[in-house]
């Protein structure tokens, strides 16, 4: 049995608050591992800002995590994961999972028809990253692509089965019906808290593919094939920073996490 | 007549695009004078974050400016007025003016009734910037806020005179309408924009006070009285610096504009 350093944290990166539904799926898969956090809320958004601000965002970010000697980073953020994680493969040499593949991943295993829908934000979809990881697994698919900008600030507004959000949601997913995809990837961390209006618009037939459970399986998986599982027995510690003020964190992030946020610092310094 | 140095421009700042809005009445009523405008788009918005994170960055942007000589600054942003403008004239020399107090001014010249409504940001409405202002002049004025959160991505998604912007000022605006203010100050750059549906709203009796408008004459008003207008005769220079791509800026800044931008720079560096 390796011994040594298993008890390190998981580093998680987001853009904000929207990782923690990452989070919170490695909670319930990962019961035994300690967590680092890090929301970069001073300089949320990410996903209308162009490929290499979010590029130098992520690998500052990772450079944080990095201070916490962590065994693993997963980029908790789809706009992150789009358009930075192959730099920042390149420049770190820890293992760093990304919420793409593993989402992609599960479309191709649940479509029957071969035509997947993605939703995202602009720059996720602007990227084509989901569309190229899944002609990876399979050429034949057809994949359909739609931004939804507001769904971010509807969701942080707390908008979430308010009849604006249904009607955004009815002229976003418009294109998605009428090209019938039996598949729907929600390409961002904070779409899975609209799952219920988007159900309801797509229709019951559609499977809805939440990034952050597939994340987190294919951490577990990494996890246990390297032999990196946390071998100490009791309670794990999951510490958050942020780099604004954390009261709204809090706030908001308590409706992601499914439960209250202890220790949540800012970061003072640039990060 | 007093020489020298006052070709130099005028230095404004705002998180983003929204205070081409000013930009635009600055040109309108100096038609003369040379502009250099710093929009921090790797850092928008500003109006959700806390409050030294907007005096640090207001901090910096000035700075920025400051490199190109400007002979006054404006901070054409409601948030970073409300919170920074006093630590910004406490740190710099240089004339600094923002868009509160003009804004506050008109408001109170204008109402009847001595009810005042001001929608903004979350972080300008909570920094009670406008009621402090009014105050000033007045005591005996009934200050009514509402922060307006989804008002500025309906305006950067283009849904200007759409049925859910229409629902969403319903509901931001009915505690103002109820509260029968005679006048309504449009506390945030982006409202202008949306000027006709929020007149649709409260109806035409209420007064609608743009910042913009108010803050270029305020600018005009302190330019004339030092001696510092532009007495050199011939096209005058209006450059753009964003902290991130231009792409975005130059699409959504035309409409805030209301002619194409020219002479876009990305700032490379941090600023």
């Amino acid at each position: 049995m390796k011994t040594g350093g298993h008890q390190k944290a998981i580093g998680v990166f987001d853009s904000g608050v929207g990782g923690l539904t990452v989070v919170k799926e490695l909670m319930k898969q990962l019961p035994g591992e300690n967590i680092v956090y890090f929301g970069d809320t001073a300089r949320v958004p990410y996903g209308t800002k162009s490929k290499d601000t979010i590029i130098k965002f992520s690998v500052e970010n990772v450079k944080f995590l990095l201070k916490f000697d962590v065994k693993l980073i997963v980029v908790a953020c789809n706009t992150a994961s789009s358009i930075a994680l192959s730099s920042l493969m390149f420049h770190f040499k820890i293992p760093i999972v990304g919420v793409i593949r593993p989402g992609a991943k599960a479309a191709v295993r649940l479509t029957k028809n071969k035509r997947i829908g993605v939703i995202g934000t602009k720059t996720t979809v602007r990227s084509e990253s989901y569309e190229d990881e899944i002609k990876r697994y399979d050429k034949s698919i057809k994949v359909i692509i739609q931004s939804c900008p507001l769904f971010v600030p509807l969701v942080e507004e707390g908008l979430i089965r308010d009849s604006v959000t249904k009607e955004m949601a009815q002229r976003y997913l418009e294109p998605l019906k009428k090209a019938k995809v039996d598949t729907l990837i929600l390409g961002c961390t904070h779409y899975p808290l609209l799952k219920y209006i988007i159900k309801d618009v797509m229709g019951s037939g559609v499977n809805l593919v939440d990034s952050a459970h597939q994340t987190a399986k294919e951490v577990r998986g990494l996890i246990l094939e390297k032999g990196l599982a946390n071998s100490l027995r009791g309670i794990p510690r999951h510490d958050f920073y942020v780099s604004d003020e954390p009261d709204n964190f809090i706030k908001i992030g308590r409706r992601f996490l499914g439960k209250a946020l202890k220790h949540v610092e800012r970061v003072k310094e640039d990060v």
